[in-house]
C-alpha cells in the first residue's frame, strides 16, 4: 500500500511524540511518509523514515481556513496534497482541527455527490461497542439533507471500523417520537425515513436522545456540527471531571490508596475504553481520501492507534465504499 | 409562607414518594398543599396534609400542550392554578416536563418583558460548585435575544441557589474565540457584550465549550432548549454507563469486591455530588410564579430536596427579582 502521510509537527507533543509513534506503526510493517521541515531529523530520530518537506507549520491557534490559504508549503497542506498526488494512501495530524479540514477539503475535494463532509467522531460505551456520532463539528450549521448524507457515511465507517454490518442509525433530538426536536430535526426524520425506505444499507431507527450518546440504543448518531462538537467536548469534560473526582477519592487517606492501588487492576478495561488515545481519533469522511484529525494532546500511543486506523480504512476502501453509495443529485457536481 | 403545591400524580413512583416526600418536608416545618384525586388518601397515606381536589392526571406520555388544554381539572393545572390564585408560593412535580411547563405558562403567564421562560437545570461539578444550564429544554429553537434573558434569569437563579455573589456567564459555543459558533452564538455574543456593558449585574464572560459544563470555567451557561436538553441528557447517560461500569468492575472478583467494600465511604461525597436527587431537580425561570421540575424518577427525598429548593426560591423572591430585572421593551406586552 501507498504509505500513510504523517503530518511530524501538528499537536501538543509534536514532533516528538508524532515521530515516536511514526516509527512505531513502521516498525509494525505499515509505510509512513512523514511530513515536516527539513531539519525534522535534528529536532528528532527520524530512523530511516522517508520525509515530504514543508517550510510551514500551521499553529494551533490560527484560523484553519485562512492558513491553509496562506501557509501553501505547510506540513498539513503538503500532507493534503501528498494524497490527492497518489503519493501517500491517508492522511493524519493530531494539528489545527480547522485546517486540517480545510487542507483536505481544499487540497483533496470531495467526493463527488458528497455535500458537506463530516467529522465522524467514535463515542467509547462501556460494556458494548462505540456509537460513531456525526458531525462532530465540521459544520456548525447544516441543512437535513446533509444529515442524510452523513447517515449513509456513518454507517459505512461504522461498518468498517467495528465490523458491525448494519449498523443502527440514530438522529439526536429531544424526545424519541418522530415530530420531537426544532425544525431541522423535523425535516431531516423526514428525509431519512424516506431514504432507508429506498436503501436497504441504511437502518433508520428513529430520534434517539442525549443518554443514547454512551449507550447501546444507536450504532451511529447523526446531528449538526455545534450540537455534535458540544456533546463531544460535554463528554471529554464530565468523563475527566469524574475521574479526577475518583482519584481525589482514592488518594483521600493512605488506606483508601492501599485498596484503590488493590483494586486498579479491575479498572483497566474501563480506563481503557473511556481513553481517548485507544481510538486515536476522528475521521473526516466525504473528503476524497482518508484523513485521520487525531486528539491534539496525541501521545505516541494514540498516533500508533491513529495510524493503524488510518490503515484500517484504506484497506477497506471506505472513500470507494462511500462515492458509491452517494448518488450525485446534480450530474454537473464539480466537488473540485 | 403559603403553602408548595404539590402534584402528588406525577412521576414514575407517584403518589407513593411524592406523598411520602411531602410529609417530610412538613414534617420539618415547610407548608404543603398536596393537589391529587379526591380518593388520594384511600391509595396513600396523606396524614393531615391539606388537599386541593382535581379529578384528571396527565399522563408522562401525553403531548404537553395538548394535555393541559384539555385537562383543565388536571392536578398540573389546579397546582399552577393554586399559584396564579395566591393559594400556593409555588408548585412541583415530577410529571411530564411539557405538561408542567404548559401549565405555569399558560395559568400563571411569564413575567412581563420576560420573552420566553427557560428551564434552568444544575448540572453537578464534583470539586466546585455546580453550573447553571438554560435553556435545558423549554424552547427547542431560540433567538439570540431570548439568550440575554436567560443570561439574567440564569443569574438571579445562581445568585440564590448557590450564593454566588457575581455568576459568571458563558455562551455554550464551539470555540472560545468570539465569532465561533453558528449564526445565532455570533449574534447572542454581540448582544450578550452590549447587555452586560450596560449591566453592572451580568458578568458575560464569552464562549465557553462543552467541556467546560461539568467544569469550573463558569457558573451560568446559556444555550438554546435543543442543544441544552442535548448536553443534559448526555451527561445523564454518560455519568451512568461510567458508574455502572465502575460496579462491574468492583463486583468482578471476591477480592476486588472487598477493596471496594472498604473504599466506599471515600466515593459517597462524590456519588452525592453527581447523584441527580441532590439538588431535587429543575426550576422553569421566567414564569410568574415558582415552578419546579423534578426527575420523573423521583425519590421521597428527592421531592423533598425539590420542596426545600422551592422554598428558598420563594423566600429569596426569585421571580420578583426577575421581573425587577427584566425591563419590557414593549411596554404593550402582555404576557397574560
Amino acid at each position: 500500500m501507498l504509505p500513510i502521510a504523517v503530518d511530524a509537527m501538528g499537536g501538543d507533543h509534536a514532533p516528538g511524540a508524532i515521530v515516536a509513534g511514526a516509527l512505531a506503526a513502521a516498525a509494525e510493517g505499515t509505510p509512513i511518509l512523514l511530513v515536516g521541515p527539513p531539519d525534522l531529523k535534528d529536532q528528532v530520530d527520524i530512523g530511516d523514515l522517508p520525509l515530504l518537506e514543508a517550510s510551514e507549520v500551521i499553529e494551533m491557534d490560527e484560523d484553519g481556513g485562512r492558513a491553509v490559504r496562506r501557509k501553501k508549503d505547510s506540513t498539513l497542506v503538503r500532507a493534503a496534497e501528498a494524497v490527492r498526488d497518489g503519493q501517500a494512501s491517508a492522511m493524519i495530524s493530531a494539528g489545527n482541527t480547522g485546517a486540517t479540514m480545510a487542507s483536505a477539503l481544499l487540497r483533496m475535494g470531495r467526493i463527488r455527490g458528497v455535500k458537506r463532509p463530516a467529522i465522524a467522531a467514535i463515542i467509547p460505551v462501556p460494556g458494548g461497542s462505540p456509537t460513531v456520532l456525526l458531525d462532530a463539528g465540521a459544520n456548525a450549521e447544516v441543512q437535513a439533507d446533509w444529515l442524510v448524507q452523513f447517515a449513509q457515511m456513518g454507517s459505512i465507517f461504522c461498518r468498517h471500523r467495528f465490523g458491525i454490518a448494519a449498523p443502527r442509525v440514530g438522529l439526536l433530538s429531544i424526545g424519541e417520537e418522530p415530530g420531537k426536536g426544532d425544525s431541522l430535526r423535523k425535516e431531516a426524520f423526514e428525509l431519512l425515513t424516506v431514504a432507508a425506505a429506498d436503501n436497504p444499507d441504511l437502518d433508520f431507527i428513529g430520534n434517539v436522545e442525549g443518554r443514547d450518546v454512551m449507550g447501546h440504543a444507536a450504532d451511529v448518531i447523526v446531528t449538526d456540527g455545534f450540537t455534535g462538537n458540544v456533546v463531544l467536548k460535554t463528554l471529554e469534560g464530565g468523563m475527566r471531571a469524574v475521574i479526577s473526582g475518583l482519584l481525589d477519592a482514592f488518594g483521600s487517606t493512605p488506606e483508601y490508596k492501599a485498596h484503590a492501588d488493590a483494586l486498579m487492576p479491575s479498572l483497566l478495561p474501563l480506563y481503557a475504553t473511556l481513553d481517548p488515545e485507544t481510538y486515536g481519533g476522528a475521521m473526516l469522511v466525504g473528503v476524497d481520501g482518508v484523513c485521520m484529525i487525531a486528539h491534539g494532546s496525541s501521545s505516541q500511543r494514540a498516533i500508533l492507534n491513529a495510524i493503524n486506523f488510518a490503515r484500517e480504512m484504506v484497506e477497506a476502501d471506505v472513500v470507494g465504499e462511500i462515492s458509491a453509495a452517494i448518488r450525485p443529485d446534480d450530474p454537473t457536481d464539480d466537488p473540485g
